[in-house]
């Protein structure tokens, strides 16, 4: 299975899955192409080093989201992507994009949805006090963080947290959380049944927990 | 402290704090009465098992809310009653209740708030197809599951998961959670601040977290 990742920024998560890869933990996904929509964002470097071919298209260059979106689908589709990763990817994709690759874009969001879906999840979690909060990977959807849950990792807020803090402990377990579950979709373990999904075999939730 | 408990049904949670007392386990907090709304519930039974003084104000009696909230006041203040816990009680208090027992009145609901707040909570986290739910016990305000979260416990949705079975395992860690969080209270090691609780000490969440 050929996975394409998309990334913005840092791309820990980007890294996370290489990683994994050169152990071999990904079973039959390979990492094939890593785009992105910011130049010089240390992910496309990250991608560079590891010797995986990139590209970018920058949404500057285009005047509506449909045209964006397709650049971006004929690039992946020019490596015969299978499986789509926004890895902290922070444009919004329309239905010119999730049209192309039905059921096949995944993301990772910083916190238990439903809970905290949007932007800056991590403060919106210590503004509403919770003391339990985590990570979820996700099929995408047309809304923001509203698709179906494929697997979730929980992490505990501490008293003392603000939102640095917070941010990395969760950034830790999504490190964990999103290559087991591109791994448990290669495996073709991963289904999705009236908008909520089933993982046949091993939970992968359950083994994150388990090894936490 | 003196604790009032209040049931509606079961008294599941009500029978986990009379263990734990029992045991010497709640600290400083002293179950001193249980009040309910339903005559024949079996909670109200348990506490009769366990020596407790019961009291039963049928909401059927009261026209309005206010009288109902009033004649519980009356029973849990001529028994010093210092902290409330709402039990699986399910009559919601209004101001007349809440204005007696000023950030005095915790409840426990079976999700991680503020995820699926309301009625049928497990119900609803399967229908939305989370991999991970829980417990929360909170402050109570106006709001329904809306108050200052205190304590939080995580619970694995199994794939073959009915709303019975996950309701048991909620329940479970609900019977852990409570009592963690009556006894932390008692000892005054739990603050509200700008309608966030601050847990002084050893973390709740944490120690109910490291033991799962």
């Amino acid at each position: 299975m050929n996975v394409g990742v998309l990334v913005s920024g840092r791309g820990t998560n980007l890294q996370a899955l290489i990683d994994r890869g050169r152990k071999g933990e990904l079973g039959p996904a390979r990492l094939t192409v890593v785009g992105g929509n910011v130049l010089d964002c240390p992910g496309i470097a990250r991608a560079r080093a590891a010797g995986l071919p990139t590209f970018v298209v920058d949404h500057r260059d285009y005047s509506a989201r449909a045209g964006f979106d397709r650049a971006l689908v004929s690039a992946l589709r020019s490596h015969q992507i299978d499986l789509v990763v926004l890895a902290g990817f922070m444009r919004v994709l329309g239905e010119d994009f999730l049209g192309s690759f039905p059921d096949r874009v995944i993301n990772i969001h910083p916190a238990l949805l439903p809970a905290f879906g949007g932007v800056h999840a991590q403060r919106q979690a210590l503004e509403a006090g919770v003391k339990i909060t985590g990570c979820s990977v996700h099929f995408v959807d047309a809304g923001v963080d509203t698709g179906p849950v494929i697997a979730q990792s929980a992490v505990l807020v501490h008293e003392d947290d603000d939102e640095e803090s917070l941010s990395a402990r969760i950034l830790a377990e999504e490190h964990r959380l999103l290559p087991a579950a591109v791994r448990a979709i290669a495996e073709r373990r991963v289904v999705i049944e009236n908008r909520r999904v089933r993982v046949l075999g091993e939970s992968i939730t359950g083994d994150v927990l388990r090894s936490l």
